[in-house]
């Protein structure tokens, strides 16, 4: 059998199971040290009440013949259709169809499935550092050539985000000769913690609209944004009805990291090119894409994901979320006390710092571990652009995060 | 942006909807018809209380911090994948190892996911008639033509099922100058009910290692069969190992169908080919693909997918499967009284039936919409070679089933 040839231009090495083999490591010689992980970016309170209730009544729906739910339809139940439409757009004024928005089993898969509707020669740009799932499921289906000593991949567009651009950077001022067909925003952004203003966004769409490029907009920290003037939707911006999708996630606004559920969003507008040169809607291609590999997330989980929508659902995971944002501040401000140059963590559940002048990414997570038996992420996991950087989450109980912070104060302070 | 042109291969119309749209008008033009549902293969059936009690168990784990898991091994937890290799394997006397089964949201994704690995060129065959997503997934990765006017795609393999061959063809005799590199072969088979003998599962076997094939083997209806001495997995088959992947599913075996679990088998031993001739591991390759793009099943289901295999989950689920498989009796015994050459039903939920001669599969399924309020699948949806036949489903109620015979017996009897 013929096999797909670009499978092999990945590295063998992926990041976690990398600090996964050094924490066991350093475990096994010291077994007295008490790790704390503020790695992977996991959840680590229970799921609501709210959500915990819905998805007992589920499971008793299944129990019996009359209410029994076999296949659902693929794009989601309206119940959940309508709590996301309603909740997360028409009350920020934004106006979604039921039909555009695409219920998933998590934002992972969205994200990796989407570019199954781009040309096998599209041009894929991606910020440097960067959520790997973009890049790598572009890999796999030939957009790159093999990757460089720096580990970027021919073929792809990147866009340093740094500190002098507030790690958002902006549309390319000079297109490539082929021009780029696609660009994948996160934000609030996965690992960097920074989150795109307005007028940020509304460059973005202009551009796209001028180059007729479609955004990939991953909102799946959508939830952590602080200041209700920052836009939670790409659809804030007029226009982005015809070059952006959008994608969000119950997984980190309710802790369903293990339950599974996300959804995209297609508006009906956005045309892309076919090979003569015809216009195609986008939506209509994923429609049938989604119909045809994809069987609808599970029954239990999307009424507990419509859950979160009801007032109690609201009030518990937003309780939730501003106890995560409360270690976030704890984490930052001990981080600045201890002399860090501290990114993030104000509109997401992710700090972004500096290591020490002269020290790497992943030499910083040596000594972080050594020291002070923390575990974080290397910034240069995520990306060239990331070196010199560290990610450390948020998510962990309070005990831990205090901890945390009087161990970096003792280290570095 | 430019789009993926291999979309527009494919028919706007779909089977499903086409079926769904002249049942509502029927019924819209005629309300006091009670039609009744043999259509699509759905489950009718509620979940088994063993699995009903390990759901309501795993949603209380996820309520407190003590006992909450978020992020799963992609590849499914160990209480599953034990469960899976001792009692789908170990008990056949088949050794499969932990790493080897990836546990998934169901066999759609999988059969859509897994023509990620082949290359772009690949030659696949299919049986006619057929799963559509195997067909579907392969056109919209460009491995095709656009179809001609049988609505068949060019450079696929259709290996014609007919009533000569009890609808198992065997492997092609002669190869394509290009050779075939990836066949889907479905047993018990959707939609002609058809199971494959060890004996054709041999001769599959020894095609595909002398022709360096790969044999993606969809097992999803092995619950199904009633005989013990015909094989439930092809790695019954020696050498199958090196030439076979296997995928099963909860669906039809435990009443998954909007629960959503399901497995890949994919032995280490399999070998492909790489664009410069070296051989690759298929199954590190299958690896990356999951962990890149998918987050493992939800945990509540995995639960419940494990619970199938207590003693308890066993016998009520092995009742249900009696209870499908007594209505399949039923159907196939009152349409052979009511004159029809009938197939399948014997080791599988469906009935392939021929209409009557003279009679598209399409206007049998007005037909008997019209004169008996039945819905059924016209074979034609499945293939060209599907013409003439027409697929009932054993899932219903036995009420049901009983009074759809009754119709049959008037109106052709």
């Amino acid at each position: 059998m013929r096999a797909n040839p670009n499978f092999q231009k990945l590295p063998a090495g992926y990041l976690f199971p990398e600090i996964g083999r050094r924490v066991r490591a350093y475990a096994a010689a010291h077994p007295d040290a008490k790790v704390i992980r503020l790695g992977i970016g996991d959840v680590t309170e229970p799921l609501a009440p709210a959500i915990i209730g819905a998805m007992h009544a589920a499971v008793d729906e299944l129990a019996t013949r009359e209410t029994f739910r076999g296949y659902g339809p693929e794009q989601g139940y309206d119940f959940l259709v309508e709590a996301i439409r309603e909740h997360d757009y028409r009350r920020r004024g934004i106006d979604v169809a039921a039909d555009e928005i695409f219920v998933s089993d998590g934002s992972k898969c969205d994200s990796g499935n989407l570019q199954e509707l781009f040309a096998a020669d599209a041009v894929i740009a991606v910020t440097d550092p960067v959520y790997p799932v973009y890049v790598d499921s572009n890999v796999m289906a030939g957009r790159t050539g093999a990757p460089g000593p720096d580990g970027r991949f021919p073929g792809l567009v990147y866009l340093p985000a740094t500190a002098e651009n507030d790690f958002c950077p902006p549309p390319p001022e000079t297109t490539d000769a082929r021009g780029v067909d696609v660009v994948y925003l996160c934000s609030p952004n996965n690992p960097t913690g920074a989150v795109m203003t307005r007028e940020q966004l509304t460059a973005w769409v202009a551009w796209a609209r001028q180059h007729d490029a479609l955004i990939v907009f991953d909102a799946a920290y959508e939830a952590y944004i602080q200041d209700d003037t920052l836009p939670r939707s790409i659809y804030e911006i007029p226009g982005a009805r015809e070059v952006a999708v959008e994608m969000r996630s119950f997984s980190k606004r309710a802790g369903f990291t293990g339950v599974r559920c996300g959804f995209l969003v297609v508006p009906k507008e956005i045309r892309a090119t076919g090979a003569g040169g015809e216009r195609v809607s986008l939506h209509a291609m994923w429609s049938r894409r989604h119909t045809t590999k994809f069987n609808g997330a599970s029954y239990v989980v999307q009424r507990g994901a419509a859950a979160v929508f009801t007032p109690e659902g609201l009030a518990q995971t937003g309780a939730q979320i501003a106890f995560y944002m409360e270690n976030a501040r704890i984490l930052r401000e001990g981080l600045a006390r201890a002399g860090f140059k501290v990114y993030g963590g104000q509109h997401a559940p992710y700090i972004w710092l500096e290591t020490p002048a002269g020290t790497t990414s992943w030499q910083f997570f040596d000594e972080l571990l050594d020291r002070a038996h923390l575990v974080g992420t290397p910034g240069s996991g995520f990306g060239p652009q990331g070196e010199g950087y560290f990610r450390l989450s948020a998510f962990n109980s309070r005990a831990n995060v205090d901890e945390a912070v009087a161990r970096i104060a003792n280290v570095f302070g």
